[in-house]
């Protein structure tokens, strides 16, 4: 598609001052690619990064742009914060923001669950926007990419119970994630260790310094710490979060959710295995067009169009396959398989999304300072 | 541990004529490497295969053993075969084998769901072997290492619904699955495919033989070919066989059980995600106890201790991890993750286990041809 304009598209003087916190992340990366590339309207960008990388420059609508240590005085002036540096970052700098005049989307796990806080997937649950306090939570990766395809089947059939069993890739974890896996891949074959095949399957050499275990050629059932307490011991706390934030979105608080998290050596690309019980039944072929007909969703059409992160990651969609009655629940459950990019539905281009949203519903700015 | 022993462990005068068909593939060689090892009393071995490999030697108790010619006149004089040369050839070779006396052990689908067939777990239901009519089956390995434990459970609370969703290492693909995997990684490492991070992840450049779409660093939701009818449709085979198998070694005709199998890039092991609601309350201490005291299973003692397909392949138990309540179902219902070497007690281990099984209950030979 040709963009025919001669309106410079940054700086553009009618737009917003956003910062992008954690910019030198690789959400936070994806966040200012995806600013540029939808054109959202801005004014001034502010990459806030730590110390080591402030001074440095990324590059911006072809302009470099200088990345500013994230620090309270970083917000003055800014309308819409983007914030995407891990928890206890956003806990200090997120309030400070607030009390500055901004706007902030929180990409982390931090304030989601505050009963004052929306917890927000664009084109889901965009009415919760509405009436916000300056903070709007974006959600866990692995709760995004579900939450399309939920709400069609809930506000179709009713949702009664849902289990998910996920396979997700190691940018979830960041640079580190994606470091630790090519690392250890390559270690491997340097040291001819994937040749075992039936015998005792060497070890890697790998030194790790993100995962808790090998995620070379393996599986990890494990993200985030273990909660201990209640019926909850033994859960992960991403395996909470999915629980949890799925219950508020869809503002369902009495579901029947469950969730095994685990780790695959996958770059890009969450996986899920999800079965649900529905209050009423609904057919494959009805399913398959309401799902269809929901925006961000693609559903395969042929049992053998299946879709795989490898051949998804880059792009935006949520695809939906495998959709098949659940044998263990023929009358009411549905099985499926859901693939989306982690990075950008996921993390990165909700964030944007809710960004276009504030603006459209003329959202930015805290309440109690005015709306612009 | 030191064998004192002055008697010859091969040829064993006193033991079989025991013919493993498709001696060469993966689990064939893992076969005869377990003969030797569990000491197996043979009087003589038998290795057969394809035209291309007889004539060839494998060793076996330090002895070279000629491969022969898979044919139906090499079964002339066997007592046991051990069948895991493809489902096909099984079909057209094992009658030949029981019309000539042998007792067969058969590693394929082929004769699974036969009622005259026995289908059969070392140590979860060697009471089916009672009454053979001349071919035990060997279940597939995604079911085979759920036995003991659903057995477990099914004994103390009684199994009213399982939701599976596997995580299927490449070597259940056999020797060209791995050979795929370890190539297909490389050559992405040769041409910079894995340096993608949140862009398109560049497509792999592999030609593929063995699988339907890339296995290096993704995920794939197909493992055989798809059922197309009734409420089975858009289910693999391998789902069925999982669904099916289950019912019939745990005789519960009627469990309402569903699953989904993933191809994941790992060499040897299978990872299972699995939520079981039980007929009655069992608390998760009495479940680890019970499952702590089930032949060939381990279970972590920790939340943190679970356990990683990698870290395991090369030995023979099931191990339980990740068991908690299931906060989809407290009252009665529990998630855990199942680990196994798909190998073993998914293929060669419960073949040779159901050999030394036959020879303790002295149910070698068809019993129209008399017992031994």
């Amino acid at each position: 598609m040709m963009m025919m304009t001669t309106a410079p598209l940054y700086p553009n003087p009618t737009g917003y001052t956003v910062a992008v916190l954690g910019a030198t992340g690789v959400v936070g990366s994806l966040i200012i690619k995806l600013l540029e590339e939808r054109h959202f309207p801005i004014k001034a960008l502010k990459p806030l990064a730590s110390k080591r990388s402030a001074g440095k420059a990324i590059t911006f609508h072809g302009q470099a742009v200088l990345i500013e240590e994230a620090c309270p005085e970083a917000f003055t002036g800014v309308d819409i914060v983007l914030a995407s540096a891990g928890g206890s970052i956003s806990a200090a700098l997120v309030p400070e923001a607030v009390k500055r005049g901004a706007v902030c989307i929180d990409n982390t796990s931090h304030f989601r669950m505050d009963a004052t806080v929306p917890l927000v997937v664009g084109g889901v649950n965009e009415e919760a926007l509405v009436g916000h306090q300056g903070i709007i939570a974006n959600p866990n990766c692995s709760t995004a990419q579900l939450m399309p395809v939920l709400k069609t089947l809930r506000d179709a059939a009713g949702l009664k119970r849902v289990i998910v069993s996920t396979y997700q890739s190691v940018s979830g974890a960041g640079k580190e994630g994606l470091d630790e896996l090519r690392n250890e891949a390559e270690n491997d074959f340097t040291n001819g260790k994937v040749a075992g095949q039936s015998d005792k399957f060497a070890p890697s050499q790998y030194e790790r310094t993100k995962f808790a275990r090998p995620i070379s050629f393996n599986l990890i059932p494990q993200i985030d710490v273990f909660a201990t307490e209640g019926v909850e011991a033994g859960y992960t706390k991403e395996e909470l979060k999915l629980i949890h934030e799925t219950k508020k979105i869809l503002n369902l608080p009495n579901l029947q959710i469950t969730a095994t998290a685990v780790r695959v050596p996958v770059l890009v690309g969450h996986s899920e295995s999800v079965t649900v019980d529905l209050d009423r039944p609904l057919s494959l072929e009805t399913a398959t067009q309401l799902l269809a007909e929901t925006a961000d969703v693609v559903i395969a059409n042929t049992h053998e169009g299946y879709f795989t992160p490898r051949e998804t990651a880059g792009t935006d969609p949520v695809y939906v396959s495998r959709l098949r009655k659940d044998t263990s629940n023929p009358e009411t459950g549905l099985n499926f398989w859901v693939v989306s990019d982690n990075l950008r539905i996921g993390a990165a281009l909700n964030a944007v999304r809710l960004a276009e949203a504030l603006h459209r519903l003329k959202l930015v700015r805290v309440p109690s300072l005015g709306c612009v």
